[in-house]
């Protein structure tokens, strides 16, 4: 494993020792903790951090192995000693989303106030919350500027969101397949998962957990059709095609074509490893995002790389394109390449030939 | 309402006075009626009859008000006095489909063998199934040859079926927005929406009505999710954009923003008029259709004109071209437009510009 971080273990940090986090609704959290991971060594100048922003469903394993783990983090092409982030280079930072539901407080998480769990209780939280959470922790680290933020798609849109928050914290912003304005369409998709969700009979109004029971039918639905929309056509029909389990006249109602099957599994994994409640907390602020909107006059001394893959529906290049005219217009540096890949939005977990090389070459 | 055919009523036919419907699984049905409706006069020879076939949702009720009725029927817009499918020259026939749940023998129709509602034991569909109800109402009308057939969608589909089944009764067939073989995104839209009904709580393995139940949170979700795909991101960009009932920091999990409460009511009201066994036994036969290759050899003496529409993502272009690639090579008369329309699939319902002279100058 020498092009690994090798094994890594989650660690946490408190938020809250010098009182609680303010939200932007006004809302505060008591305690908060964030559940974070670092890989390399940070420079005794303190100015080699790349900080590493999850999407919807990542958690702060981004990269290198946990103990006896069957598959290392959600990034490990990415993040690694000669990787584009480079850890002989960089210290990497990576943490776990405000709201998530793998080690940062989250609507599961205890209310100090109650002894009970948040539950539906837990405030609901913009994309400016994300990037609080984030900011305390590179305070707690003692980190004071960054050399780069790296995000892909929700990952992204925390990265424009805390380069325009603090406009001089981050040297590089590198947002890939990320959005400044969600369409429409964007939203009926969440809103559809989130409807599977919040009206599943199983979900009790949020109280789930103290019912015994977990909306899992609607999470598992909300997952399955939100995947759909992680792929491209392409990429399915080179994966599965039109080829089933039966043949012949010997049909069924339930799953039988493979790409059904495929559909099943990642519904059914995704019960494994996560929050009802947690997916309508962090699916919902990318709704509402608007940073340039609710920051109309910030202009970061940050430096952009947008990147964008032709075959991604869910975010499009057009996003892109959006995020860097606005960049533009404030005069900020900025550039964006359309990569050619199969993989629709997903690509930004994988390797399509030039990717890693733009992320690298930037930074 | 001189343009239309004014007040109609469905009417029902008896399929099964001589004996069972066979269908393609050699399943037998002791006793079918369709549900239909007629628009226009049967011309004395009899050979002036047009097929309308309903797409998923669609029903018996094409044209025309039925008593008291807030709206017409699905096609109003293209049957009727002087329109593409004119009434003063043709006689336009609409039926509900087998398995459906407005009129024709269904899931919920009753089994005599039993005399209880088939539920879950209503035997599985082809295409094939539909199109011999299609056929035993032709002969029931005493219909030898017709016109032409007409449909859009999954109506689209059987048009293609019927005339590789019977080579010589269609003269002409328009096909709106079809397909001949689903691309696996296709069948994984479906897919999740009938997992949504499937495995909602309340299906009890399809006894729901046994259970005084109804699986209405998953035939929701899958109305909503289907719904998306049937329009088109600029048309919902156009409609809605990023407005919402809130403002400011005033947010909520639940429906806000204006798209929202759409697919809310989009749901809410395919409750109302659907069934939930029917939604798995008429989606599920697309998904295994493949005409070229359940009738290799057929040639049929039909001449087709195959419309598709622009911003159509559910069954785009490629769908209708390789639809004309087979019938050209099996040398078929056959010609394709694609339409500009900004409303995505659901555009063979509407109006774009020219989309109806190119069905009117065929017929």
């Amino acid at each position: 494993m020498t092009d690994s971080v090798g094994v890594v273990a989650t660690q946490r940090a408190v938020l809250t020792q010098r009182g609680p986090l303010v939200l932007a609704s006004g809302a505060a959290l008591a305690h908060v903790e964030v559940a974070y991971e670092t890989y390399g060594e940070l420079s005794p100048a303190r100015d080699n951090a790349v900080f590493v922003c999850h999407a919807l469903t990542g958690d702060a394993h981004a990269a290198g192995w946990h103990e006896g783990a069957r598959r290392p983090g959600w990034w490990d092409n990415l993040i690694g000693p000669g990787k584009a982030l480079d850890t002989e280079r960089f210290f990497v930072v990576s943490a776990n989303l405000l709201g998530g539901c793998s080690g940062t407080t989250g609507p599961q998480s205890v209310d100090p106030a109650t002894g009970r769990p948040y539950g539906p209780d837990f405030p609901l939280l913009d994309m400016a919350d994300f990037v609080t959470a984030h900011r305390g922790l590179l305070d707690h680290l003692g980190i004071d500027r960054l050399h780069a933020a790296v995000g892909g798609s929700l990952g992204g849109m925390q990265v424009l969101e805390w380069a325009l928050q603090e406009p001089d914290r981050i040297d590089r912003a590198v947002l890939v397949a990320a959005s400044s304005r969600l369409t429409p369409e964007n939203i009926a998709f969440s809103s559809v998962a989130r409807a599977a969700i919040l009206e599943d009979p199983d979900f009790h109004d949020g109280r789930y957990a103290d019912h015994g029971a977990s909306p899992s039918h609607g999470l598992k639905i909300a997952r399955m059709m939100a995947h759909i929309t992680y792929v491209s056509g392409t990429s399915l029909e080179a994966k599965f095609g039109h080829r089933r389990a039966t043949s012949g006249t010997d049909k069924r109602l339930g799953a039988d074509f493979e790409v059904e099957d495929y559909l099943q599994h990642q519904g059914e994994s995704f019960l494994r490893r996560f929050d009802a409640l947690s997916y309508l907390h962090l699916t919902r602020p990318m709704d509402y995002f608007d940073p340039f909107g609710s920051h109309p006059d910030v202009v970061p001394s940050t430096r952009f790389r947008l990147l964008s893959f032709d075959s991604d529906w869910r975010f499009p290049t057009a996003h892109s394109l959006r995020i860097r005219d606005q960049l533009a217009a404030r005069g900020v540096a900025v550039d964006h390449t359309e990569i050619a890949s199969p993989w629709g939005h997903d690509s930004f977990l994988l390797e399509p030939p030039g990717y890693h090389d733009l992320v690298r070459g930037f930074l």
